[in-house]
């Protein structure tokens, strides 16, 4: 099971090339990674990061871009896991405007104590949710 | 010969967690490029990109986020060429504060005719004049 | 007649101190206007901005913060017409939270050729549609 | 006594229409200023907001854009003291491309207790800072 948003592009995503600023991509990354906490795990951001004093920052990603995006381009994003550890999260995320791969990325997050801004263990039961979203080999 | 810019972390970049927010890191990531093209290199996007119909989108990008950077730390961005070829430019950009490695890039970027979208053969001036922040290996 | 966005507050528009950072809230406005132009009146940027040739800069806004939002706060911006005339559009942009006012803004936007950076007059169709949207008073 | 500060405009500014994007310039506000704070007055934003628990949030701000910026203008910003109440802070900021007047904001910043998030009082020694930019009648 994939974790899917769909997300049009913007006035405000394109350069003045016509197509998408790539760091505008990452805002996009960021954000279907906020929304699967939110509403594919039910561990949303507020709670997570404001008030319990955890945080998921970026360890790595990597990313291909294969085609250009353009405005009123019209994007889905999958999200799926492709392993999770003690405290590292390793996803997939793709985009595709209808058949054509936009971009393909691979994200590790780990999975910290704000506080100490040292990497803390993730609860079995969240873990067991972030498995229902695990990538089909 | 590395092509480096100071970058002071401020408060648009910082999250509610207090750290930065990394898709800004990929704005100070295009804006080295763009600084090199135009300071180092002498062939500023304003030329590249919207009088000679030329553009160099990112084709794929992989990043190690090693610690993290806080509101008023003074990074300094270093860019090197790890190789050029036809149409494709390597990058390596690494971002310091003080001694502590931040974050490490290997961008690849596409010289492109922008209104084809097709890649483009880097002219041979400007080839010779990426050569120069070639890093020593 | 309103034309009504929701908006949830989301990770990347809050700052260090917890609360909207204030110029995401101009890319909201900005969205809301690009949103009334694609569904509430049928003439969407792609087409009036990258095929015809005409743009809708900002020529004045004056905004109003009345109370702060904050992470995961779920907005409704509401934007009605002022008035229109041969190319300029005032409107009126309010965002609440539930029933607290969040801010109120009039921006003012000038029907422009894109080419002369001159004023254009407003087709009368496109007159007509934004009429619908006028403010009671 | 004006703040100066000079900003180039870069490729992350600009929209498809090749002029600034607005929002940009609020961010462009925003950071004149957050330098204002830190080399004008001494008393910097991670001091004030991180340490000290104040806030400077925007209460309102209008604006006139004047004539449009383009990639790789080179702006300058202007900041002047208009007022300073107890708690309010009225600013002038303009910005000049060479000659030209591009755009005339006057925002109102409230100084603010983050925690309670109620106005607090300036203390004397800033307010006496402040009033060295107070804009000459």
């Amino acid at each position: 099971m994939s974790f899917e948003v769909p997300r049009k592009i913007r006035f405000a995503d394109v350069d003045p090339a016509g197509i998408v600023f790539y760091p505008r991509y990452f805002e996009m990354i960021n954000a279907i990674i906020e929304d699967w906490f939110d509403e594919g795990l039910g561990y949303g951001f507020d709670q997570m990061i404001r008030k319990d004093g955890f945080g998921v920052p970026l360890a790595h990603i990597d990313v291909d871009f294969t085609s250009p995006s353009q405005l009123d381009d019209n994007l889905v994003f999958h999200l799926d896991l492709l392993s999770v550890g003690r405290s590292s999260i390793k996803l997939e995320i793709v985009a595709y405007c209808g058949e054509v791969l936009r971009l393909k990325a691979r994200p590790v997050l780990v999975f910290i104590n704000s506080k100490k801004h040292a990497p803390a263990s993730l609860p079995d039961e969240l873990k067991t949710r972030m498995l229902e979203y695990r990538k089909a080999s």
